[in-house]
């Protein structure tokens, strides 16, 4: 089954929103094995929609069409669709007591732009959108199914969660199974190398994908058999010698973030961790918080961007900044054991480093960053060097601490 | 002049990575008043990728492609490429010698899949790839032009802005101009039915989007001319019409971030700020020092995820915790005075909510956040309703706090 998605909006060609949709509908559809083969992207123009469906793949059997379902004057997708499939539009009272009832629970009037939300073409079976205003759309025409979403993420999600998705695993046949491998902080190149052997030695029917990202490689084994046992079958020998060549450097399997195998980790062992943040400004603890529960292993931490915070709230030593500068292993060592202390945590967590772009030295260049750990029998920290690109140096030493800490909970949890 | 771009790679389609690139690409190409059409992404598999390149719409002139160009086995572009335009690959030892330097500032030398990166089609012009270890590649066909980038962000952005921009800038003809309008905390229809006698009396040649994202609708208006006073003389007449409706609910113009406009406001009145966060869980702090130089205005904060932590490092008193709930009027003032104090920050942000999805009540649902702002003569906070996603809230929080930071900055700036 094959499936491509045509996506709607001004404001992605020109940039001003990421077409972060498509990714999700694709992730969605590897799910249940359904190849998305192309993703199209378009303005609100109503000729290059036309073509864009004109020129769909001949085995494609579900368009994925999201965006341009506003109420707004440049939304047209809704008016392109129902010419193209020579439709009329038809006022639904039940769609726009639904609209109605959206804006009550705002304590607003629907306005007249929201009143043409309701009115839908005639060819189309409609889609109940409990998210927002702007229903679905299906479609059919020579047993391709054509599915028009509004391009708010949350609303398209739901969209195909309660509509869209049920339908295509009813109807999907080749099965697709993937595996994934999360490693952190080796280069892609590198890890090339290191599983080279094991690489050329997988059988017919695996195939294997390298994903990098900032910081983070994940690996794709992909299997495409009949049945699920099959790929089963096929994966688990070949996934069991990935780990004997990776060990502990694959961080998680079945994309977890770091985070998450930080948590389930934590809240496994009954501890707590906090974190002191210098150059990562928040991210440590924003990232950590990003997960549903973690209330009940983070108590908290402290951004200590200026020194006199790194002495007043961390407890670190006058003298030491002075002879070593914020950035210095004694400095980050004792951020990290004085917010352990201070908030009555098992773990601490701590940076320090020059973002950039400015402030770098010869001794210190923009890049430079020191990490600490400190809890239970670890007192851990060590120098990196992660580039001139700020936001990257950020998020590659809130991976980085992540990981540490990630590797001296399982060592911990290995022991017991 | 029209352009377009073709996204390479299956980690696109399979949804594990978002293609922020063709967004990026898309957003200067507007700057430099070039279309991007359309936007393809098709996986690393030949007969797509030349069938996307036998696709290319008549008018496009540059083809920018991204992806596929790793030195690992499943990364095709430039195999394909070479056989579409009827090369050969050569060996070249200068851009040898580059990967070989890039390596050695790693202290590591080149494995054999990188000597094979040196390996360019003879009908290529390569262009230079300080970033990284795969040279970009331009192809001419007929006066279009083709380029291959790498789809690591930072490497494409490098190629783009040292061998394709100024190419780009050098042929650009017809002149296209936008004005930005970043509004925040009014949704997308309310603001349209602000703006609606303002929009309908728009002159010929210029149009208006609304670009939604959470908690911020970015208003684009744009004018196409022959030069760029023309586009001034017709933009500013609308723009001042603009901002007489909306007024101070435009937090910036020109495609600044509310953290900038904060930022730059504090920084001209010497003043600083900290952070007391409990279900932004620092955020707040991660956004603010996402800016260079933020260090000049930022002191810190405390995230208080743990009540303990909010009366112990902020001093909010432990009877309104019991009496009210974390998640109070009293509680969110408290902690915002209290991080201003014990910091010594001219002003202090505080945030608690039920970010969810467990936690909330009938009293507090989930999506239930206090903020509040302390400074100079301004004792601010308010109960807001973020709806039921986790992530959404904590976005529209960080955003609505640093909006009314910004609200009472721009009111003191006003006053001398």
């Amino acid at each position: 089954m094959q499936a491509e998605v045509l996506a709607i909006g001004a404001e992605l060609l020109l940039g001003q929103t990421v077409d972060s949709n498509s990714a999700w509908i694709g992730e969605r559809l590897a799910e249940l094995g359904v190849a998305l083969r192309r993703t199209t992207v378009v303005a609100d123009r109503p000729e290059d929609v036309r073509a864009a469906l004109d020129a769909l793949h001949p085995e494609t059997r579900w368009v994925l069409i999201t965006g341009g379902l506003g109420p707004t004057k440049d939304d047209l997708t809704k008016n392109v669709l129902n010419d193209y499939f020579g439709g009329t539009l038809v006022f639904h009272p039940e769609v726009y007591a639904h609209i109605e009832a959206l804006f009550a629970r705002m304590g607003r009037v629907p306005g007249p732009l929201n009143r043409g939300q309701a009115e839908l073409p005639d060819v189309c079976e409609p889609l109940h959108n409990a998210k927002g205003t702007a229903p679905g759309m299906l479609f059919t025409r020579h047993g391709v199914r054509f599915v028009s979403m509004p391009g708010v993420p949350y609303e398209m999600k739901h969209l195909m969660e309660a509509h869209v998705l049920p339908r295509l695993k009813a109807e999907s046949e080749t099965h697709i199974s993937h595996r994934f491998f999360m490693v952190q902080g080796i280069p892609e190149s590198e890890l090339a190398t290191r599983i080279t052997e094991w690489e050329s030695g997988l059988p017919e029917g695996l195939s294997l994908a390298y994903l990098p990202s900032p910081g983070i490689v994940k690996l794709r084994l992909t299997a495409r058999t009949a049945t699920a046992a099959e790929a089963d079958a096929l994966l688990e020998p070949s996934a069991e010698g990935l780990r004997a060549v990776l060990g502990r450097d694959i961080y998680a399997e079945d994309w977890k973030t770091i985070e998450e195998v930080v948590g389930e980790l934590l809240a496994a062992a009954g501890q707590t961790v906090a974190t002191a943040e210098s150059c990562t400004g928040g991210s440590v603890a924003a990232q950590l918080t990003r997960i549903p529960g973690s209330s009940r292993y983070v108590l908290g931490g402290v951004v200590a961007y200026h020194n006199d915070i790194k002495v007043r709230l961390l407890g670190v030593n006058e003298a030491d900044l002075l002879l070593h500068g914020a950035v210095s292993e004694s400095v980050v060592r004792a951020m990290a054991r004085g917010v352990r202390k201070r908030l009555g945590a098992d773990w601490g967590l701590a940076s320090s480093g020059v973002a950039g772009p400015d402030g770098g030295s010869t001794e210190k260049p923009v890049g430079t960053v020191w990490l600490a750990v400190s809890g239970p029998g670890v007192e851990w920290a060590a120098r990196f060097q992660m580039g001139d690109h700020r936001e990257r140096t950020v998020r590659k030493s809130v991976l980085e601490v992540l990981n540490r800490l990630r590797g001296f909970l399982a060592t911990q949890a290995a022991k017991y």
